[in-house]
C-alpha cells in the first residue's frame, strides 16, 4: 500500500526532476557532463524539504522550486567533487561510473564549479519572491554550504582520516558535512515562504535535528552495507561515523532522540507541518528497519 | 613620478586587501589554506573595477566593497582550481608554490569551493544596498562566473588543448574564460551603484571591451615570457591565444581597437569615468611596452 508520505515524496521528486532538466536543457559538450551528474536520479530529499518547508507557510512549490533546485545543485556538486581521486576516490555513484571516470578529472572539477555557481544564479533569477527573501535565502544557503558548513565539514573529514573518532569529533564533522545543508534546505524554504521569526526558529530547529537524524541513519545504513552489522568494522572506523563512535544500538537511540526533537519542533505548527514530521519519522524508521534486517540475516 | 592612476590603483588595492583579510581572520587548519591563496597579493584589478564602476555612480567604496571582494574571491577560486594537476597543472602561482602543492589536492579543491560559495554569502550580507540590487548583482556575477561564462570558457579551453587555434575559437574561449568575469566585475559595481539602463549599457560595453583588451594584453605578456618574442612558440600554440592566432603585431592592433571601444563607451559618462578610461589605456600600454622591450632585447 502506498502511504500518503510515499505519494507526496514521489510527486515532489518528479516536479524537482522536471525543473532540474528544464534548467539544463540538452546540449552537447560540457553541458552533457553537467547533466550526467545532476540528472542521475536520487531521492531528491533536500529539495523536497525546501518545498515542504515552503508549503508549511502556504507557498506553492512552483514559486519555491528555483530555490529547491539550487539546494539540489549544491548537493550534486558536492558529490561530484567528493568522488574525485584527491577526495574520497569513488569510481561509482548511484550505480554508474562517477563523473570523473566518464569525463575526466578536469571536467568533473568544472562540473562541480558550474553547478555551485549556477545554484546562486538560479536563486537570483527566482521570480515572484521578494528580493529581501531571495537575499536571505542565498545567505543561509551559502552559510550551510560554505566554510563553516558543508565544505568546512568535508575539510575536517579529510584532515581526520585515519584517526580514531570520538563522539565530539563525529558530531562536529557530520553536523557540518551533512547536517548543515539539510538544515539550510529547510531554512531556505521557510525564508522563501516568508516565515516569521517564531516559525523560522521552529523550522530551523527541525532542520537541525532532522539533519542529525539523517546523517546518523545514513551512517548506519552505510556501516551495514560495508561490514558485518555491528558497525565496528575497519571500514566504519576508518572514517568518523556514529556507529563507529556509539555502536549500532547507541547510534539508533541517538537517531530516535534527534527525530523526537524534530517532531517536537514542528508540532506547534499544526497539520501543515505534517509532511515534515512524516519525513523525520521515515528517515529513522528506514535505518531501524535496516538494522533489524541485518540482525535477522546475521 | 607616480601618476594619478597609479595612486588610485594602489589606494584601492590596499582597501581590497584589508577587506579580504577581515572577511577571513586568521585561524588554523582549513582557513589557513583559504588565506594562503586569497591573500597572496596580485593587482586586484577585478575588485578595483567593481569599486571604480560604483564610483562612477557616486557610490562609496565602503558600500561596494563586499561585492568587490566577492569578485576577487571568485577570481581566486578559479586560480586555485586551474592550477590543479587535472587542469593546467601549475606548481607555482605568484612566485609561491600553488595551493595544492602546499596543502594537497583535496584541500585545494575545497579551498576553491569555499571561496566560490562564500563569494555569494558575502554579497548577500552586504549592508546598505537595496535587496533588489543585491539580487541583480548576484545574478550578473553568477552568469559571468558560471557555465556560460568563466567555467564554460575553462571547459572549452580544456577540450581545445592540443588543437590549432582559429581566431573564432580564441575569441569564444577567452571571451568566456577571462572576459566574462572582468565584464561582470564592472557590471556588479554599476548595479550596486544603481546605474540606470543607459549608464548600465555603457558600463557593460566598457566591461566587454576592457575584458577583451585585458585578455589580449595578458596573452601578449605571457607569450613574451614563454617564448622568443614572436608569439608563435609551441607553448603559445599549445593553447588558444591571440598572439598564436594573429601574430604579435596583429594582437597589439586588436588590443588597441578594444581599448578604443572601451574609451568610447564611457566617454559620455564624463569625468567621473576617468579612472575607468585610464585603466583601459593602462592595460594596453603595458602590453605594448612589453613588446617594445622584447624587440629591443631580441
Amino acid at each position: 500500500m502506498t502511504t500518503t508520505l510515499e505519494r507526496y515524496l514521489d510527486e515532489r521528486r518528479r516536479l524537482v526532476e522536471q525543473a532540474l532538466a528544464r534548467l539544463f536543457p540538452v546540449r552537447r559538450g560540457f553541458r552533457e557532463a553537467v547533466r550526467y551528474s545532476l540528472l542521475a536520479g536520487g531521492k531528491r530529499i533536500r529539495p523536497i524539504l525546501t518545498l515542504a518547508a515552503g508549503e508549511v507557510l502556504g507557498m506553492a512549490p512552483r514559486v519555491t522550486m528555483p530555490f529547491a533546485c539550487a539546494v539540489e545543485m549544491i548537493h550534486s556538486y558536492s558529490l561530484v567533487h567528493d568522488d574525485l581521486p584527491a577526495m574520497d576516490d569513488d569510481d561509482v555513484r548511484r550505480g554508474r561510473p562517477s563523473n570523473h571516470k566518464v569525463y575526466g578529472e578536469g571536467t568533473a572539477i568544472l562540473v562541480g564549479d558550474a553547478l555551485l555557481t549556477e545554484a546562486f544564479g538560479v536563486m537570483a533569477r527566482g521570480r515572484g519572491v521578494a528580493p529581501a527573501r531571495v537575499v536571505a535565502a542565498i545567505e543561509i544557503l551559502a552559510r550551510g554550504a560554505g566554510e563553516m558548513g558543508m565544505v568546512g565539514g568535508q575539510a575536517l573529514d579529510l584532515a581526520a582520516e585515519g584517526a580514531t573518532p570520538t563522539l565530539a569529533a563525529v558530531r562536529g564533522i557530520h553536523a557540518r558535512k551533512t547536517g548543515a545543508l539539510l538544515r539550510a534546505a529547510v531554512c531556505v524554504g521557510a525564508i522563501v515562504g516568508g516565515a516569521r521569526p517564531a516559525a523560522l526558529a521552529r523550522l530551523t530547529a527541525y532542520g537541525e535535528s532532522l539533519g542529525l537524524a539523517f546523517q546518523i541513519a545514513d551512517d548506519i545504513i552505510d556501516a551495514l552495507q560495508d561490514g558485518g552489522g555491528d558497525g565496528r568494522t575497519d571500514a566504519a572506523l576508518e572514517k568518523a561515523t556514529y556507529p563507529g563512535a556509539l555502536g549500532m544500538d547507541g547510534a539508533c537511540a541517538h537517531a530516535r532522540r534527534a527525530r523526537d526533537r524534530a517532531l517536537r519542533a514542528v508540532a506547534p505548527l499544526g497539520p501543515k507541518a505534517g509532511m515534515l514530521a512524516a519525513i523525520a519519522t521515515h528517515v529513522v524508521d528506514r535505518a531501524e528497519a535496516a538494522v533489524r534486517q541485518a540482525s535477522r540475516n546475521g
